[in-house]
């Protein structure tokens, strides 16, 4: 597959010199996200201005040529291979931060801008924006907008969906478009704004984004917790998780990861059942308090070593198993299957002695760990060869089921993309799938944008 | 118009004896709202069961016959009333609470449970639902889903968008469906939740909701500050949403509802050139920190009077005036319009000023009041007479011009039903209608539900 004359002629047009690439070497380096599938676009565009993005989908859908577009790649769902060919819309150096408005509590960014660069341009104003995967300072934006991306302290401040008052984007049909508010609150019409973020780009190319910022809170602290076993931990979590102070991290490390993380990282890092990280955060004068509300909900049956660091070091040394962890995965599995399933907090006791059993029946080493206080566990299938790997996708087959029977979802913060998409009937019934390729027709009636993801 | 023989046979086979009505009596007390606008279904229907909707919506499609999903008709614009009769569906008698699981900080409820009698359910299981319209005694969890309706505490703690995590529903092609997940967190597929939420049942009629519960603070402190001009306390706004500890209520007064409400409710209430009343909660040993860092912003140039309620009686005594606002309008106008236009924060000086110049060039009694932090202003004009009415009529136009120039929107709270859709336009780019118009047909591709609603 290559793309018509006359459509590179007009694609030349809006994009001139370097802003367009078709050469081998760029094909390949955006043949490729961190989900590590692989297909070749034909082209890459690299726009600088929305009014580019609307006369590429307008000239591809004349020539009914796949659209894809892309934040860094950092995604682990395929959500930005090209599997169709078509142009890959590199939002890379859309990247300028258009306004910072501390009195109205938002800021105005492109969809390049990386998530960690706007933390810190906020930082002076004191405020931030919530979401905060593990990949922020190399992911950008409008991808954690497209894959509704969160991290540790959506357990206190929600998700992109919580967290953006606006948007512009470009849809499938061609058309520029605004929605959302730049005010907190709006009942202005159907809200497409939320509709956008989550749909990995099969609805519309986003623009700009107005983004909620958050105060940011001037204390923090930090606590450890280690059970005899999981479901000691877990009821930890759902007691922490039913009384006022909401922590602004609560994350669950199970007895393999443990294990795993003091192989590689030393006797730093604990022995024990499972283990629990608690951050509170507030202002300086409320944190004990805060700190005690929730160290009061931890402890109970099961609880073996509760500490509370009182210095920067004590926090760091705290965070080491966590840390150790994503390194220690890598020299077991360079294969890992990184998957963040979400249950009701209180069935995480169920679903972590589900995995434990499915780990055993199909002999592979799962990892569990990930952020208790949504429910949203990483569960890391670890194959260290061709044969567990194997082994690996049919056990991933029954997580799925198990996660769908505790009443849980596919994911809490990866998104469906390519690899999760033969799942969604699992999770959805017929006619909400149905609904959502409406959905998807009415924004994109000739199915050009990111085609092959997210709908089965 | 009556509906056909057939039709009538069918609904009555799903709906028996009293649950279906056509008597006029029923029709003109299912004819109108809170809008005062008038128009009497050919029918209504009392389901309590989600199968009955299902069998109403197809029956009604097959007959291209329109339905109007209703909660208690509390609304102000006119979204319940059915303008094109057809068959209202009052969801009054589907008004069980299904769960409530305070584990999973989650309550599961059917569309006519009133806002206040969760509220009390919640209140054991120290919880509560953040919306809080000021008529929760008397209005619908539906209601409030279908408007995104919000009230003083939305601004910390978000509209029923922010509060919702997932809803069974009916669509407009008669299809049953589910949506959202039983998670804090959802990273699967297309927020069709937040979509049908605000969208005033033109897309789909709720049938349950699964809605996220908030832990209930246990403390709660009150202020009155009182300034020179809304400019001085508009200013204070920006100030106090611009520090770390966001307020569970920032109302805001104008001169003209102070002098109203002092006329009606004696010297109890303040004269000033406007008001402030704000109120923190947490736990009781953070509230003196919290309270005094938000005085601290609250004091500044314009700054009249501060004070601080230490009791019950205190706190009550300073709410008078706010709460005197409501009947002394009544005293003035019987035929108030009530519209709620948000700007962001920053802005509210120059809305509050610029309604000011229109009040006076119109000649229309206009009073400003409302929930400040949000920028969502309940902008009053009180016609006297039949000439002051059209008056009134050519000012709001001028006023919504005036919202939309500030970078603000038509509605924050009320949503736009009857009353507003014709100034869509003004809001919303004709791109973006159109697209909303595409989902519409998405989700009810006869136009049978709520016709004449929401969209121009």
């Amino acid at each position: 597959m290559s793309l018509p004359d006359s459509l590179l002629v007009t694609l030349r047009s809006h994009f001139p010199e370097a802003s367009l690439a078709t050469g081998d070497a760029e094909r390949l380096a955006y043949a490729y996200d961190n989900s590590r599938r692989n297909a070749k676009p034909d082209a890459v565009v690299f726009p600088t201005e929305h009014a580019q993005v609307e006369a590429l989908v307008q000239a591809c859908r004349a020539h009914q040529v796949s659209v894809i577009g892309r934040g860094r790649g950092t995604n682990t769902t395929g959500a930005t291979v090209p599997v169709d060919g078509g142009v890959v819309v590199s939002f890379e150096r859309m990247n300028r931060i258009l306004r910072i408005d501390p009195d109205n509590r938002f800021a105005v960014v492109e969809p390049g801008v990386l998530n960690g660069d706007l933390q810190q341009a906020l930082k002076p104003h004191g405020f931030f924006w919530p979401p905060d995967p593990s990949s922020a300072p190399w992911c950008s934006i409008g991808g954690n907008l497209a894959c509704n991306s969160a991290g540790p302290r959506t357990v206190k401040y929600g998700s992109p969906r919580e967290n953006t008052l606006g948007l512009r984007a470009v849809a499938g049909t061609g058309d520029g478009f605004r929605c959302g508010t730049y005010t907190s609150k709006g009942a202005t019409g159907y809200d497409l704004t939320r509709l956008l973020i989550g749909s990995e780009g099969t609805l519309a190319l986003i623009t700009e984004a107005t983004l909620k910022l958050t105060p940011k809170p001037t204390g923090l602290r930090t606590m450890r917790a280690t059970y005899r076993d999981v479901g000691a931990a877990a009821r930890a979590v759902a007691r922490i998780m039913a009384q006022p102070v909401t922590p602004c991290a609560l994350e669950f490390i199970d007895d393999v990861a443990l294990k795993l993380a003091r192989d590689y990282g030393g006797d730093v890092v604990p022995l024990a059942g499972a283990m629990l990280m608690v951050e509170v955060d507030g202002e300086p004068d409320t944190l004990a308090g805060a700190m005690e509300a929730v160290a009061r909900a931890a402890r109970g049956d099961g609880l073996e070593e509760l500490r509370i660091a009182e210095t920067v070091e004590e926090t760091q040394a705290l965070w080491s198993a966590r840390k150790a962890l994503s390194p220690a995965q890598r020299t077991i599995s360079p294969n890992k299957i990184n998957e963040d399933v979400v249950v009701p907090v209180s069935r995480l006791p169920e679903l972590v002695d589900g995995i434990k059993q499915l780990s055993k029946k199909h002999d592979v080493l799962i990892v569990s760990f990930g952020h208790a206080g949504n429910g949203n566990l990483h569960v890391n299938l670890l194959p260290r060869d061709e044969a567990e790997r194997e082994r690996a996708h049919a056990c991933l087959a029954e997580v799925f089921a198990l996660v769908i029977a505790l009443d849980g979802t596919l994911s809490g913060e990866h998104g469906i993309g390519l690899v999760k998409r033969e799942f969604m009937p699992l999770a959805l019934q017929p006619s909400t799938l149905q609904l959502m390729r409406n959905v998807k027709s009415a924004f994109d009636p000739d199915g050009i944008l990111n085609p092959g993801k997210l709908l089965p």
